[in-house]
C-alpha cells in the first residue's frame, strides 16, 4: 500500500528522457498569455524543446468554449468541458504555469506585470483571446447575459432556473414574461443556445413543471444579417433556420436591437419583444493590454500580426488564436475566422518556428487549412460545410458531436461528455438541473 | 422526429393508473419543510395516497450529505451527489414542489410563511435538518469553514486550490503556513475529508505542483474525545487513527479548540497550531424556526417528539431526521443519532402512520434498525461496525463504497459517481480541479 502511486512512476520515467529543465536559466524564456486552444497547442509543441516555457491564465484551467451552450442549459458539467491546466504541463518539465491576470507589458524592459508579480521573457506570445463585444452600448453590457466563460455558462443555468422557479409562483401574464428568452446574434453559439433552450421547453418543462403550460415558454433568436450561421455556407443558414423554427425558436432575420430596458428589447424597426433574460452573443472583440497600444489593432480589436505572427514594431512579442488577425492572406483579407482550428493551427506554426529558428532553419508563413465548420441545433438536427460538400441533419448531427468529443482536452473529459450525452439522449433530460446561488 | 419524447410518454402513462391529484382541494394538506433524506422518503410514501403534499426546500435539489467531502477534495462533481427534487416529484401527481425559505410557522392560522409567499397546512412535517454548531464563537463561525451544503463543499474546494497557487508563488515559510489544514471534528465528516487532503498531498501535488515539496503541506484533526469516531465501536476508532497516522495525518485528541486569530489556533492545552484553512466539523445544531419556540427543544437544538414524531403540544405539526429527538426510546435516551439511515426510517413510519390512520387503523411508535456504520479514510482504508462485528481495510472500503453508491439519489448519479471513482482509483487522481471564481 505504501508503494508510490502509479502515475507518480510514470511520471518521473517521463522526466530521465527530456532534457530540458524550467530552472535551466541558460534557455531563452518564453511567455505566453492565455491557455485557451492556441496556449496548450503551444505548450505540447514547446514539451522538450531548448526553451524555457510560462504560460500565465487567469484561470487555473483549459475552457473548451464551444460547449459552454451545454453548461448554460443543463446538459454538461463544467468539470466535464475545463481542463485543468495543471494536468497538462505536469509531465513538462521546460513549462510552468502560474494563474495570473494580467496587468500590462512592458516591451522595453521585457516584463509582463500581473496581480501575482512580475515575469521576465525574452519572447511573449499573446494568446488571449477575446471578450464580448457590445459595440460600446454600456446599458446592454449591464443588462444582458454574456457566455464567454464557465462562470458565465453557469450564472445562466442558475438564473434560467430561478426563472421556471419563478414561473411557478407568478400569475399567467407574468410567468409568460419570465418564460421569455432572446438570445441576440445568430452565430453558432447564439443558434445551438437556441436550439438547447428549445429543446427544454419540450422535453423538460412539461415533466418538471406540471404547474406551467410550455407555450408559455418563447426563444427568440435575433440576428443583424440576413441569414443565421453567416460564416458558414447559405444552405447550412438555411437549414439551420429550418430546424430552429421546428423546434418553436422565433427568428428574427435583419434585426438590429436598439434598446433593451425594462424587460422590453426594442428592434431598429421599433418591433419590441418583452422579456427578461435577454442572452447577448452578438460579438467578440480582442481584449485590451496596457503597454501594448499603438496602431497595432483593427477590426473587432484584433491585434495586427504579420503571416509570422509577428507584432508590427517588435522583434520578440507574437500574437495568434481570436486576439490576433494576419493581414496579407489574400484568401483572408479581413484576418482569419475566430475558431478554434486557427488558434490552434497558428499555434502549431508558431512553435514550428521557433524550433526552426533554434536549428537555424528558415521560418514558415502560416497558412490556414480549412478543415470545414459546423453548428448543431437540437436532436438529430445539425448542419455541416466541408470544402467540398454541405449537409444537415442525423449524419451531420453525429458528424458534429463525433468532432466535438475527439476535440476535448483529455481522455477523461472525452468520456465523461460522452456519457453524459448518452444519458440526455437516452431520456430526453437535461440532467444537471442545480441552482447553485452564491 | 416530431412525435412527443419517450419520457412524457411514460409520464403521462404513469398518471393514468393514479388515483390522486395535488388540484384536489378535498384531500388533507401535509407540507414538508426540508428535501434531505427524510424529505425525499417522505414524498416516495405519501406517492398516490390520498394526501396532498407540499415539499419546500430553499434549494431545488436534495444534497447527499455524506459525500460533501468528495466535493470538497475534487473527487466528484456537485452535480453527480445533488438531485434535482423536480426529477422526482414529475412523476408523483399528488405531490408539488417550490423552492422556498421558510421564515416563520402560524400555528394557530396553518400557515407557513416564506420567501415566495405563505401556504396553509393541515398537517405540517419539519425535516429541515441541522446546521453547524460553532458552540457560540462568532469569531471561529467567521473565519473557518463549514462542511453543511454543496455550497460550502465547492467554496472550500476553491479555496484550497487557491492556497496551492498562492503557496507556489509564496517564500518557502509562507507557503508552508498556505498549506496547513486543520479540520475541527473527528466525526465521519472530519475524519473522511482528513484522509482525502492526506491523498492530495501525496498523488496530486508531486505531479501538479513540482515547486512545492510535499512535505509543506501538513494535514491536522483536532478531535475534543479521547477517540476519533466517537459513534462507532473503539475498535474502529482505533484503526481509523492508525489509518490516518498512516496518511500523515496529525491527529490530536482530547483537543479543545479555545481560538483561532491571525492564522494561529490555540488550543485549551495552549498548544498552538499555524493554519491558514481551519474547517469546521465538530457539530451540528437543529435550525430555528420563528413561531415554534416555547420549551420543545433538547440537546443540539433538536425538538423534542414523542415516538409518533408528534411535537408535543401540537395536534398536527411533526419533526423528523436530524432536527428531531425522540424522547421515551430507552435504547437512544438523547435521540437517534444524526444520520441518514434515521432520518429515512422515521419518515417511513410517519408516512405509514399518515396512512394507517386514514384507513382507519392503529399507528406505531418508531423502533430505529441499527444498521451498522462506517467510515472511509482513504484508498484501501475504511471501518465499518456491523451490529454484531467491526472490521477495516480493503472488505470495508468496498462495502462502503458499495453502500454509498446504492443509497446515491437516481440512476444517473450512481453511475457517474461510480465512473469517477473508477477514474479516481486507477489514476491516482482527483481530476476536477477547477477554481471557480464567483
Amino acid at each position: 500500500m505504501n508503494q508510490r502511486p502509479a502515475s507518480t512512476v510514470i511520471f518521473a520515467d517521463k522526466f530521465k528522457y527530456m532534457t530540458y529543465r524550467y530552472s535551466d536559466n541558460s534557455l531563452p524564456m518564453v511567455l505566453i498569455i492565455g491557455a485557451g486552444f492556441a496556449g496548450l497547442e503551444l505548450i505540447k509543441q514547446f514539451n522538450n524543446k531548448p526553451f524555457r516555457v510560462l504560460l500565465l491564465d487567469k484561470n487555473n484551467y483549459h475552457t473548451f468554449q464551444p460547449l459552454l451552450y451545454q453548461i448554460a442549459s443543463a446538459g454538461l458539467t463544467a468539470e466535464s468541458i475545463a481542463y485543468p491546466v495543471r494536468r497538462k504541463i505536469g509531465a513538462y518539465p521546460n513549462i510552468a504555469f502560474r494563474v495570473a491576470e494580467v496587468s500590462s507589458v512592458d516591451t522595453s524592459g521585457q516584463l509582463v506585470h500581473t496581480d501575482i508579480g512580475e515575469f521576465h521573457y525574452d519572447y511573449l506570445i499573446i494568446a488571449s483571446g477575446a471578450s464580448t463585444n457590445f459595440y460600446g452600448n454600456n446599458s446592454l453590457a449591464s443588462t444582458t447575459f454574456p457566455l464567454k466563460s464557465v462562470q458565465d455558462a453557469l450564472n445562466m443555468r442558475t438564473t434560467i432556473l430561478q426563472q421556471f422557479e419563478k414561473a411557478v409562483n407568478a400569475s399567467k401574464t407574468n410567468g409568460s414574461k419570465l418564460l421569455n428568452f432572446i438570445i441576440v446574434g445568430g452565430g453558432p453559439t447564439g443558434v445551438e443556445l437556441a436550439g438547447a433552450l428549445a429543446e427544454i421547453k419540450k422535453n423538460v418543462v412539461p415533466s418538471d413543471y406540471r404547474e406551467l403550460d410550455p407555450e408559455m415558454m418563447e426563444v427568440h433568436l435575433i440576428e443583424a444579417a440576413p441569414r443565421v450561421l453567416g460564416t458558414m455556407s447559405e444552405k447550412s443558414s438555411r437549414l439551420a433556420k429550418k430546424y430552429l423554427e421546428q423546434l418553436g425558436v422565433k427568428v428574427w432575420l435583419n434585426a438590429v436591437v436598439n434598446s433593451y430596458e425594462n424587460d422590453i428589447l426594442t428592434l431598429s424597426n421599433d418591433t419590441k419583444i418583452t422579456a427578461h433574460h435577454v442572452i447577448w452573443t452578438a460579438g467578440v472583440k480582442g481584449v485590451d493590454i496596457k503597454g501594448l497600444e499603438g496602431n497595432i489593432r483593427t477590426r473587432g480589436n484584433r491585434i495586427i500580426t504579420d503571416r509570422y505572427h509577428r507584432i508590427s514594431g517588435f522583434e520578440n512579442i507574437y500574437a495568434i488564436g481570436d486576439i490576433a488577425s494576419i493581414q496579407g492572406d489574400e484568401q483572408y483579407p479581413q484576418g482569419h475566422p475566430g475558431v478554434a482550428q486557427v488558434a490552434i493551427q497558428q499555434a502549431h506554426n508558431l512553435a514550428s518556428n521557433f524550433i526552426r529558428n533554434a536549428k537555424g532553419k528558415s521560418i514558415q508563413a502560416f497558412n490556414y487549412h480549412d478543415k470545414g465548420s459546423m453548428a448543431t441545433i437540437g436532436r438529430h438536427k445539425a448542419v455541416v460545410d466541408l470544402p467540398f460538400i454541405s449537409f444537415g441533419g442525423y449524419l451531420a448531427w453525429y458528424i458534429w458531436m463525433f468532432i466535438h468529443l475527439m476535440a476535448l482536452v483529455g481522455f477523461r473529459n472525452r468520456f465523461m461528455v460522452f456519457m453524459n450525452w448518452m444519458w440526455n439522449y437516452i431520456t430526453y433530460d437535461r440532467a444537471l438541473r442545480l441552482i447553485l446561488k452564491k
